[in-house]
């Protein structure tokens, strides 16, 4: 950074495009300054990682005053309300409250469902959906992101810790270490942001996401169908084949139609209101309280006819009251810990992913950026005081995100309004959900569904890259008939696999010059550049030229040579008698690299061929400085630019041509 | 290579160096031909890989007789004999013999005391040195290499199949286990070989190989302490604390030191006679014999003396006769099967690695090429032959090699005379073995083990590159204070650990112009090259822009281009009105590479700056058509090179101002 600094500093004008040939470029390569060591490397991405950045909330903060000022940049740092706090107004709070309330509405059947889903109890739900979205308020930098459970997060949570301990045998256990779970992903998200390891996030390409949510939306959907049917019995797996087994099995028994009917009216309802609200904008706000209007109205049916008394499965007692603590249930030691810790990070980067890319998307729209490391901090601390507060894994949901933004959201107020209404609901209302058929819950989850599979995206990265979309089947596929860890698995192998692929095989291409330049590129793109007889020229398409690929450059390299030796053995005077390696990709090099061109320089002496190498990278030079590759190759071929080295070849060969 | 080819016979000469810019280069970048699919790669990568190659032994059978040639050719293919046995003369012979004897005369002792650390019954080692010899001999195309049993494949037998049955207590199963090992070792072999899976061995970087090797010696040397120090028990672990504490404990016990004396004695012996071996050229037989001799002094002492009943532990029977057959004790099914098959997989490839590296030292000492898919199937073949005949893994080995290249070896004839030899002292002497005594077995593998420890290459590792040291010493450590197998995923996970780090965080560099010249290039390397005023070039350094690093690339861009033009609003002349990213060493690209490109556009189009890019690599400039970012930047604004995008800025820029 600091060259970079003085580089802006001194910026010399040049006005000349004069394009005479530098006398002392030659010398350059090799006089150029020791690149930064791994320490120095290693020192700078610590220093850059924690020096405090200008926040992208427009510059408060910037001259503070002398003695408090450092303390208030820190808490300021830490919770952004300060920062933002200060200029807040009551139009931008009367916004916030209205997408408060219409959140709420959307958030409180949600909730219940996907507490269902995490097959945890109705209250659980709401729960979550009070004490985070506090604290992310006060520390979160997105404006519209709506905090809470998510269904996703609640599938993953009921997959992996039903594999601990089985919820119908032992709820209380299932419930504990769902908390510790909880937890743990809290302590490993806050770790993740303190340490700046937000590229782990990255580490799930778009491709994964788009593939895996898709899958992901496909299990929740079967899941449903326990409510949907109205059944009793049903399997802990989430694949496919399990699934349509469990019902297979359980609609030989008689079952009652109600329940069926009932979800699928309102998942009719609900989806009819969802149309309209995107046909007339202004009509938005009927799909936002939909959800709420199907719990009311059903719950009325229920309670009117007494359907229950016929089939009809309802939800019976729900907890009132604020979350109770949950602290002492915590088992942070014990045979599950090891087990809980796996769910956890796993639970920590699904839930990152999702709210940092919810986050972006919606930050992008306004024109703000996001602080991936600071968005880590105030997820991981909203989980650990969610842990501890009877709360599971919240996180960013892309649908209440969406109503949050519509609605007309300016800042995390509203996700303040959400928590405090819901409070309320907690509080007043939960004995009359008693009538609420599960059925309504199952069509709410299903409703919000299809905006998690993408198939547009899909269509578009087939177009685009094959192998992208092999990570996309591969998360999808992965999910749907083996698991949410193997699907996750799956499209991480195969993202790596792309990479490595990539480093095994590099290309190498022979270059040739377009006519009338000086500009050589490789003859298989750029099918109009010429071959400079007699010179060989290979450009070496990788960055890092290691063990992995050294082998496969210098045998296609000798190959190449020996197949132009041979076939020109005739023409003698077309002979190549140069090859010019240009190795301005190749960043960096390890020994395994040194000895690959080692060998390959062995190899044309041999043939009495000589050899140039042109502009390699910094590290690479280094190293083959340190190496004596320079001193075998001869400081005298080592060039800037393949140009030049072409032409030093050239001009050997007259010279030996005249001597001759 | 059709491509390549084809340019071969039309080279055009360019015989000015002219550097006007061509009228047309602008639009070549987007008018290049279509990159090979995924599934051409793929095809020509495949029918590359089994096209019949002309081997490296001087061209025989080039032109071969019409009806019978195809079948000659193909057998030629298998096995090199055919072709090299045609000019084989009898002055050859004489060399090969002599090579031969020698080699057997070190093969012999050495055999028995590997077989020792193979846990192993001796006459297993000497079985080993006749069946895979001779097989390697019709079928590989290394002429100096000595086939037969190794230190390292020894110890990694023993220390795996160990774990899974006790030799002290199950011997028969373990004596079935490594022939099942030996026979799934070749099998894998044969396949690497077939399936052109030679990159495998590279796997194994070199850094690894030192530190993996130093470690092994240290290790074998440790073991070497139970026949040395006489002791009757001892670990089954070969980590360095596990058999240091049996020694300690062993020693507490009444122990006989004339075992210790007559190791250390043939050990100072043996050293001796290498020391002169080395020192005047022409006794470096005397190296080669002095184990046998050992063998012969130490067994005919005990004889004399018996010291046996003193304590002096001796080999006692020892079985004459041919190798008998082993087919029937290969268990390819049942419970130890899927242990087996990963301890032959990690055998195979360590085999081959070292195998391959012994193999391809001396041929280029010698000027030839070894096949390495070639001598992956004749090493497989050899094993499975092997596995039926009572022998366990072979390989090349590094001292015997050297021995055999020293004592004149022209082919592999001197393998088939080393074989015959051992099999007539496996038909008449081995009775006379039942005095030899074992810790003489120790001091002849002590003195192979210096080979394996070289200190003056990890050094010069340490020198060229840290991270290969750290891969280095994470093989060594693993090996010493884990086991064979941790030491090998240390190295592995570090070496691939290296390669992940590379693609996760590459070098962005800003570009300045060389002054006089129309050469850009990093100003951090070549702090001579100047900016051009209010034009940001922008070098991305790596080959493939992906996932795992787009978003490091986009926000360190974006982050430049901000300071700089919060840093220049004040001079407003100089502000920064174009972003030139010079993508020539980007390769190849994935779907996330593309939308960080468009973050990018979008963010310069917000600060109007005008994009340019210049010299995308072929597969990165088709997907970038694909998805549409060529429209969106804009087609007039993508170039061929950095020097023509920085001049259209320039020229747009003037023209503004002009406007203005």
């Amino acid at each position: 950074m600091e060259d970079t600094a003085a580089a802006v500093e001194t910026p010399v004008t040049v006005s000349t495009f004069g394009v005479s040939r530098h006398p002392d470029t030659a010398r350059l390569v090799l006089s150029s300054p020791k690149p930064p060591g791994v320490r120095e490397e290693f020192v700078g991405v610590v220093r850059k990682a924690f020096r405090p950045r200008a926040s992208g909330g427009g510059g408060a903060g910037r001259t503070p005053p002398a003695r408090w000022g450092w303390a208030l940049t820190a808490l300021q740092t830490v919770f952004p309300v300060l920062q933002w706090g200060r200029t807040y107004n009551f139009k931008l709070f009367r916004s916030d409250v209205m997408a408060g309330l219409t959140l709420a509405s959307l958030g409180i059947p949600q909730s219940i469902g996907y507490a269902n889903l995490a097959k945890l109890d109705p209250q659980y739900g709401l729960y979550t959906s009070v004490v985070p979205p506090l604290i992310y308020a006060v520390m979160g930098t997105s404006r519209e992101i709506a905090i809470g459970p998510v269904a996703v997060v609640s599938l993953l949570l009921s997959s992996m810790v039903s594999k601990i301990v089985d919820p119908a045998v032992d709820p209380v256990t299932y419930r504990a270490l769902v908390f510790t779970v909880t937890f743990l992903a809290g302590v490993f998200q806050v770790s993740f942001g303190l340490f700046r390891l937000g590229f782990l996030v990255d580490f799930l390409s778009h491709a994964a996401i788009v593939g895996f949510m898709a899958g992901a939306a496909i299990v929740i959907g079967l899941q449903q169908l326990k409510g949907l049917l109205g059944l009793s019995h049903f399997t802990n797996s989430t694949d496919v084949v399990s699934v349509i087994k469990a019902v297979c099995s359980a609609l030989r028994d008689p079952w009652h139609p109600g329940n069926f009917l009932i979800g699928c009216s309102f998942l009719i309802f609900i989806l009819a209101t969802r149309f309209i609200g995107r046909r007339y904008k202004k009509l938005f706000w009927l799909s936002a309280i939909s959800p709420l209007l199907s719990v009311i109205l059903s719950t009325a049916a229920v309670y009117a006819t007494r359907a229950d008394k016929h089939g009809v499965k309802i939800i019976q007692r729900v907890h009132a009251g604020l979350n109770p603590s949950s602290a002492s249930q915590l088992r942070l030691s014990g045979p599950y810990t090891v087990d809980c810790a796996k769910t956890a990070i796993i639970c920590a980067v699904i839930a990152l992913t999702e709210a940092i890319a919810v986050g972006r998307s919606f930050a992008s729209i306004r024109g703000y950026k996001l602080d991936g490391n600071k968005e880590m901090i105030a997820m991981g601390c909203s989980n650990v005081a969610g842990s501890l507060s009877s709360c599971y894994v919240a996180t960013g949901s892309f649908s209440r995100t969406a109503v949050n933004f519509s609605a007309g959201a300016r800042s995390t107020v509203s996700n303040i309004v959400m928590s405090i209404t819901v409070f309320i609901a907690l509080e007043l209302l939960m004995k009359s959900l008693y009538y609420t058929p599960i059925a309504v819950l199952a069509s709410i989850i299903l409703s919000a569904l299809p905006g998690l599979i993408d198939i547009k995206e899909a269509l578009s990265i087939w177009k685009v890259d094959k192998m992208d979309f092999l990570t996309c089947l591969g998360a999808f596929v992965g999910v749907l008939f083996g698991s949410v860890e193997i699907g996750l698995a799956v499209s991480l192998a195969i993202s790596f696999a792309k990479i490595i692929i990539q480093s095994i095989r590099p290309q190498v291409e022979v270059l040739g010059r377009l006519q009338g330049t000086n500009i050589f590129c490789s003859i298989r793109q750029y099918p109009v550049a010429c071959r400079i007889p007699s010179v060989l020229t290979i450009r070496i398409d990788t960055s890092f030229l290691c063990f992995i690929n050294s082998t496969f450059i210098k045998e296609r390299i000798i190959e190449w040579i020996r197949e132009e030796v041979e076939t020109s053995d005739e023409k003698a005077r077309e002979r190549v008698q140069s090859v010019v390696l240009d190795m301005s990709n190749v960043v960096n090099i390890d020994t395994s690299g040194i000895s690959a061109l080692e060998e390959i320089h062995k190899e044309l002496a041999s043939l009495s061929i000589q050899m140039a190498i042109a502009g390699p990278g910094w590290q690479a030079i280094q190293k083959m400085k340190l190496a004596g590759v320079v001193d075998q190759v001869g400081g005298d071929w080592i060039f800037l630019t393949v140009g030049e080295a072409v032409e030093a070849c050239v001009t050997m060969q007259k010279g030996t041509a005249l001597e001759c």
